[in-house]
């Protein structure tokens, strides 16, 4: 598939994902305030592509401020830098990305306008970049754990869409493919949103690599009957533990995949990673709005009168993940030493 | 609620359940024929309603064919029954019903035309009255294994509409509510039918019972915080050891009330049991059209080129289930043994 987050100095234009499968449009942000609802609104969805978006958003500020005081530009930058974080609360990446960025800006505080948005703009590619370059590093480094004629189950979209591009969990599942390995690949759909039926299938679709929708109380009828192999998700925040909030569903997943002894890998940059918390226990789960599942295609499907709950995520623990794969190695027995061993040191 | 399977004398009324719960309209029915359109085309669904609908089908072919000889009556009914029992292949209730009414119409070949029609309407309302008195002893039977301020997890609809009324796994409910003893239903929503969202949270609403539809990968999660204390679900067909087929995603939340040490409780009349097939493994699953899953209140959702899959039930095994409730009596050790003792004499 062809970029869904496209930069060009000054103007960001962003697949717009609620509208996939049926139609292509971008959404175009040349303020931080339109990069930040964007995110808010679910154009762009997934915690590596979020990070890469909030990156282009800050920059976005810089070329908003041109012509200001030195002061105010790095102002403009950093009251950006807040907004794009409330965006969203559970993804990890999105403050990781910002914070990168606002300490770029203080660095160069007292370089010239121009000089300050040349300067951002770049550092945002790089984070794009090497978002991709870590997808694909993790591709490689999961390969061993593909097995060959592998049917996997995917969980929401950890795919080209939720990253820099290539993917995540996809990513695993690209690399696999490349290599020859894979015979089907198993989409959740991934209520309410339906990530895996519109995201997941239409970007595996658009690679030739052979997919299969179900719904999400499909998974264990489809492991019970011994057709499933290996399942794989992304990370929306990962704790030092290894304990992973990731879409809503997930955990689930994961206690199937441990009832029926499929592995449950994790596939996520070392950027998901938030070392600062121990557990799942502290990690945010983000409450969306009920009419997000009440209403479907415009169509009310509950009653009023009935409540309706709606978490975005949920945390599988530690002890039912077989390992995470991130571009800087596997974690194959997940304990607090190993996340600390793989992932600790800080790099960038 | 009121009534949503509604007889008079060769005319059966039928509320179309896939139009709630925005709008309240009925079908009628004046031919088999257009009632085992009726079950096909899920204008009506649930095991025990299945049932009773079947019933009446046959009697509307005693309606439709009065004024010819005893002979070309019988061959009508036998041939409505047989296209009655087609309509859907895994609620063997289905079955029970209609050679129910074959039975008696056989018995009474001999009688009038008027006399035929007149016997297989009765026959018709006992299995209907039967139904909803089954409901009430299932409620009362299974009362004591609801706990107090209880919070009740279930899947699909197994109500009202379910049944001929009052319903098997929310009879359950109804019974522990009139006790006072439920704090809160939990409603998976139940893709692709939306049967939770839109069915057992409308009945509920209709009877001031607290509801709280969910996503169904909502249900790990809520269990994992401590928000479930048993999960109650109905049943379409079980087997001679206890397996049981129900609403597809039944046995994936077996697995994670399992995993969660939840109580799993099936409510279901005797007619569900089919004891002919000694394990889940000879339960014939019906699979249903891919657009079902792939287009959602008329919009598609999944991109040409991708593959779904729509397996309309599953088959969770006794190991995971710890009661079955039934009319007779409560299975409370589910065994081939236990099975024979409390459902195995034959009673009607």
């Amino acid at each position: 598939m062809t970029g869904h987050i496209i930069w060009s100095r000054g103007l960001l234009r962003l697949l717009d994902q609620r509208l996939l499968p049926d139609r292509i449009e971008y959404v175009e942000c040349r303020t931080p305030q339109e990069a930040a609802a964007a995110i808010r609104n679910m154009v762009v969805r997934g915690a590596p592509a979020i990070g890469v978006t909030a990156a282009y958003g800050v920059a976005l500020a810089a070329f908003c401020a041109e012509g200001g005081s030195a002061g105010s530009r790095l102002a403009a930058v950093l009251s950006a830098g807040e907004e794009l974080k409330r965006a969203r609360p559970t993804a990890v990446n999105l403050a990781w990305a910002v914070e990168r960025m606002v300490a770029r800006a203080r660095e160069a505080v007292d370089g010239g306008a121009g000089a300050l948005a040349d300067l951002l703009s770049g550092e945002a590619e790089a984070i794009h970049a090497e978002d991709i370059a870590s997808c694909r590093a993790i591709g490689a480094n999961g390969l061993p754990l593909m097995p060959e004629g592998g049917r996997v189950l995917t969980h929401c979209n950890a795919g080209a869409l939720a990253t820099g591009g290539y993917g995540t969990a996809l990513g695993l599942v690209r690399a696999a493919r490349e290599a020859g390995r894979i015979k089907m690949v198993y989409a959740d759909e991934t209520r309410p949103y339906l990530q895996g039926a519109r995201l997941t299938a239409w970007e595996l679709v658009e690679d030739e690599i052979p997919v299969t929708v179900l719904c999400d109380d499909m998974a264990a009828s489809l492991m019970a009957k011994g057709r499933v192999d290996v399942v794989v998700v992304g990370a929306d925040r990962i704790a030092a533990n290894g304990d992973t909030a990731n879409k809503i569903g997930t955990y689930g997943v994961a206690v199937l995949a441990r009832h029926h002894r499929i592995p449950f890998l994790v596939a996520a940059p070392s950027s998901t990673f938030d070392l600062s918390i121990p557990s799942g226990k502290g990690i945010p789960i983000e409450e969306r709005t009920p009419d997000e599942v009440a209403v479907i295609a415009g169509r009310r499907m509950v009653p009023r009168g009935a409540a309706v709950i709606h978490p975005a995520f949920d945390v599988t623990p530690a002890s039912l993940i077989t390992a995470i794969v991130t571009e800087r190695g596997v974690i194959s027995e997940v304990t607090d030493a190993n996340v600390a061993r793989v992932v600790g040191r800080s790099s960038r």
